[in-house]
Order: structure tokens, then sequence, then C-alpha cells
């Protein structure tokens, strides 16, 4: 690997262009107003720098200011996950348009590797870090990183009082809405959960507090659950078994894409159409919701949004020690529609 | 935003050592043998250091060394696709394995972003470049980058011989791997490609070139092509339309995995089985391809080792100019078969 290209120095600069180095020192970092640095001068100095493709040391400027225009985001395996990915997008996006430039650096959840990162970081003097987890889950921040100013985006911190600005999404909300979606088509009875509600899995415990309280505010609840892993074959053995047994579903909540996939699987396996025996309601809005056939009303997951905000509340305002949390917009496909006649008890 | 703690200086760590200040930039910075500094001074300034949380200012030393330990991933959307995520994932592991950190930026293919984000990465003296595209292409290297370390990430740039070590999938030999997987499962006539030949798509005309080679020489070739677009809903309608007018495939050839999505779904509204009646191959092994019932065989794009490869090739050795091509492996699952004898003319 060679070497880079020799740069220009101020002093190259300033000869080319017949004046001082500290006039053109003044000149290239905006201060020729205040000096009384003539237009020609001016003139004469960008033109050089241009000529010279001279550059201002930042790595120099950064050790008197303490400032390196960087942001370190320091996550679990974002980048590796298909979907997450758009939450760098969006970091990018809010740090660029400050005038920040983006490292990332993956964990992959091993303490030992984060902390060396974070150390690594912080030898750069990064000005900010962003701590991501690919899952919306509680985090013990790491302890180089207190003190540090510090945005959470898709976790979370213990206890009664949140240590520092976290972005989540709003998955209660979510919750909420899926629900809202099929009583709105008109069904009440035989809505069924699909997927394993863990209780230790924060999307699944916050989607299903907001569907049953949904529920429950109309008047009615879930008629049960199928149970399966949050992925498309178990779903499929699950729903199978269960129509086999004689389910008779008006309507059901899958706990995400995946887990609806495998459903649309069963469901025509089964004979059984879409929406017009079964209607199917889902979370995540990934690629695949838009491909199925019907397509699949989906409540999506705001992962651009997440780390637009996150940024954005490091670099470009006041970051209050709150949570935050981002709205989940439903996308209103084919997959719902009103409950089937002859399907009725 | 808080200002970051005040770091702890390397005349406070000799302070509590109660040693010079040469002394402990010498205990400090590995030169303690060479300088015969006493095993007890070299202990008390290792104490103090760890006991400030005392860490070398490394941009202060790059300023003399001229060396960040950064590297830069330049890409046009790499960090939103789905897939290519990946790619950000294995530039990750290389570069860390080095004791790099990764910056990243995303230009969205406009020249004038790609300038300024480069220029910002210049300013902060990145060691190297990856220069990354999201679809496998040819590219003129921005003028900026000419004379710094650069290695191509799936994008080469045109001409007879290569200006740089680049690094893309070998799509040709891929092409031949999925004919070859049709032909080994006893299917000779009737075998049809899905999906536009783009012909100034690189994956698609390399694949095509791949396809046809190898049917050529087993002594046969496509029976046709079912043109669509790269998306699930034109897939389908594709296919659709050709079943109802009486198209009678043996195995499908599709150019990526939304399009074999689209004909699944077409073969399963005509009521053909897969593989019973028509075997299907594709391309990318994306995530749905292990999704699908049946799961469906495809040729896989190596983002992870893109990525890898070309970090590796950055800074783990001497990067020729050369075009490397990583082999795509192909994910041999349950939708190739014999050809069905009911099916044949």
């Amino acid at each position: 690997m060679g070497m880079p290209p020799q740069r220009a120095t101020l002093a190259q600069v300033a000869q080319r262009a017949g004046v001082s180095r500290s006039t053109a020192s003044f000149v290239l970092t905006g201060r020729h107003t205040d000096m009384r640095i003539s237009e020609d001068a001016r003139h004469r100095v960008m033109r050089a720098a241009q000529e010279l493709d001279y550059r201002p040391n930042l790595m120099a400027r950064s050790l008197r200011t303490k400032v390196t225009k960087t942001i370190a985001l320091v996550s679990d395996t974002i980048a590796s996950d298909p979907y997450a990915g758009r939450a760098i997008h969006g970091s990018l996006a809010a740090a660029v348009s400050h005038g920040y430039l983006l490292f990332i650096g993956e964990t992959e959840g091993d303490p030992v590797v984060e902390q060396k990162l974070i150390s690594d970081f912080l030898d750069r003097q990064v000005d900010a870090f962003v701590y991501a987890s690919m899952f919306t889950r509680h985090v013990r921040l790491p302890k180089l990183l207190r003190g540090q100013p510090v945005v959470l985006m898709n976790c979370l911190t213990r206890g009664a009082r949140p240590t520092h600005h976290a972005v989540i999404p709003d998955e209660a909300d979510a919750g909420h809405t899926a629900a809202r979606i099929v009583l709105e088509a008109g069904h009440r009875d035989r809505i069924y959960l699909v997927g394993d509600p863990a209780d230790h899995v924060f999307a699944s415990r916050e989607r299903l507090t907001g569907i049953r309280d949904e529920l429950a505010a109309a008047g009615t609840r879930l008629a049960g659950t199928v149970g399966c892993h949050w992925w498309p074959d178990s779903a499929y053995d699950a729903l199978c078994r269960a129509l086999a047994d004689g389910l008779r579903p008006s309507a059901l909540i899958c706990l995400n894409d995946r887990i609806a996939l495998g459903a649309y699987q069963g469901l025509h396996q089964a004979g059984r159409a879409i929406p017009g025996d079964v209607s199917v309601v889902s979370f995540d809005d990934s690629e695949l919701a838009a491909w199925l056939r019907p397509q699949l009303t989906s409540i999506s997951l705001p992962h651009y949004q997440l780390g637009w905000h996150a940024v954005q509340a490091l670099v470009g305002e006041t970051a209050d020690a709150e949570v935050r949390r981002l709205p989940m917009p439903a996308r209103l496909r084919a997959s719902v529609g009103a409950p089937s006649r002859a399907a009725s008890p």
C-alpha cells in the first residue's frame, strides 16, 4: 500500500499567493473581514489554495479545538442485519447534514470487543457516540462511555429515570394499531395471535400489551395464541397443525413479517383465502410484506428514523435524558378484509 | 451535548509517578528498555497511567507518523440495501483485525456529495479508501482519490488494464453453476430464463454468458426467455401470461431471488408443482430463498467476503492492480428435481 501524496502546506499557499503565512491563514479560516485583508489578497490566496489542492489540517486544528467532527456508532450487529442497515443510513444522513462524519463498529455483543472498540474510538477523540442495538432492549452502558456524550439507539437503560437520551420504536402503540386495524375491518371474535409472546423480548411484550389493551377497550379479547418461533417454517408448521385440529380463525395478528410469511404458506396449504377467509396483519413492514400475494398489511419499524433522530439528538439539539418513542406507521395493504360469513360459528 | 471529560496529560502521569516527563513518555511508548529505565519506575508510570485513565493522544501521534489507522468506505447506497449491509460487516471485521477503524459514507450516486465526502475524509487524513458500489458495475474513480490507496469493492474501472485492485463476484462462473445444476438434474429441453437480460447490467450480462456457455457445452440451449423486471410482481404477471399462453417449462433459471419469488407465485397460481412439474434455480441467495416452500436453490452473492477481501487487500497485503473475482457458491435446496415425464412433449 503506497503512501498518500504529500499535502500542500499553508506556507506553500502563502508563498504562491505572495502574502504572509498569517494573512493566508486568516483568509483560509474565514477571518479576513475582521483582519481587514484586501479583496485582491483574498482572491490570490483562494486561487493558490485551489491550485495546490490545499486542505486545512483538521487533525491539527482538532488538537487545538478538541472537536474532531466525528461520531462513532457502536452497535452489536446492526450493520449485519438486512433491515437495520437503514438505521446506519439515517444516522449517516443526519451526521452529514451537520458536517459530521461517522465511524461504525460492531461488537457482536462481546464485552471485550466492545471495550477495545470504544477505547480505540476514544483514542481518536470522537466527539460523541451512538450506542445502538439490533433488537430493542435494555442495556447497561459500558463504563468507558460514562461521561461521554451518548445517545442510545433502539435500546434504553433500566432504572426509574433515563440516564441518557434514547430513541426507540413505539411498540406498544404499534400493538394498538394492529388490533385497531382488524377491529375496524369488523373482526371481533376468533382473533388469534401468531408467534410466541416472549416476555423477555421488549418488542414482543410491548406489542402484546398494545394488542390486549386495544381489544379490551373494544370489549373483546384474543381468542388464543398459535405458538411458534419468529421464523417462517415454525409458523407454517404451527399453523398447519392448528388448522388441521379445527382452528377457524377470523383474523391473525402475526408478531412479525417472517411469521406472517409462514402463516400465508399454512393458510394456502389449507385452502383458506386471504383475506376472504382469514385476515392477516403483521409487524416490521420488511420488503417481504409488499412482495406477498396478497400484499401484507404491516406496522413498520422506523429504522431510518431511529438513526436520524439518534444522531440529530447528539449534534443538532440539546438531548435531554429521556426516552423518545418514534411512531410505527401502519402500511395498509390487501391482507385485511371483512370477516367471512361462512366462517362464522 | 456536554463536553467530554478532560483527558489526563502525560505531565500529570509523570507527576503522579514521581518521574520526569520524558521517562513517562519512554515507558508509555515502550522504549523503557532502550532507555535503561528501572523496573520500579516503569511500574509506577504504568500504575499512574491506569489510575488516571491516561490515553496516548493518537491524533497528536498521527500528526507525526502520518498514519491514523482509519479507512473510509465510500459507497453509493450500500448501507441502505438490506443485503449489501453484510459487505460493511465483512469490511469491519477485516479492518478491526488489523487495528483499523472504519468510517463509512454514502453518496447516493451524487458526484457533488461524493466530492464533499471524500474531501472531508481527506481532511481527517484517513489512510486508505474502499470505493464500493451497491450493484456490480464499471465506475470512474473520482479525481480526489487518484494517488490515494484505494481498493474497489463490487465495481471496476474500464480500460484494458485494471488501475486498482478490485474485488467483484464471479458472476459468469455463477451462470455456469446455475446451468450445470439444471443439466445435472436431467433437464435438457424447455429450460427458460426468467427476467430481462439487461445488457448494460454487469451481473445480468455475465450470468447470461455463463448460462449460455454451459448449456452450449452440453449441446443444448435456452428454449426462450420470460421477460420481466427484476421484481416479484413483474415476474408473477409475466409467468402467469406465459403459462396461460401454453408455456410448458421444464426448468426456470431466474436472474435473482425476487424474480424467483414471483415465479413461485405464478407456478402456484397455475397449479404447477415445484419441483415436480418445474424446477427453479436462482441467484443471490437472499434470506428469502430459504423461506420459500419448497426452499429455493440459489447461487449466493458473497457480500461479506467482498467487504473482507477489499479491506484485507488494503491493509493486510500488497494489493496488485488486478480484478479479483470471488466465487459464488451454490446453495442446493429443494426446488430442483428431475424433469417431469408428464410435461415432456
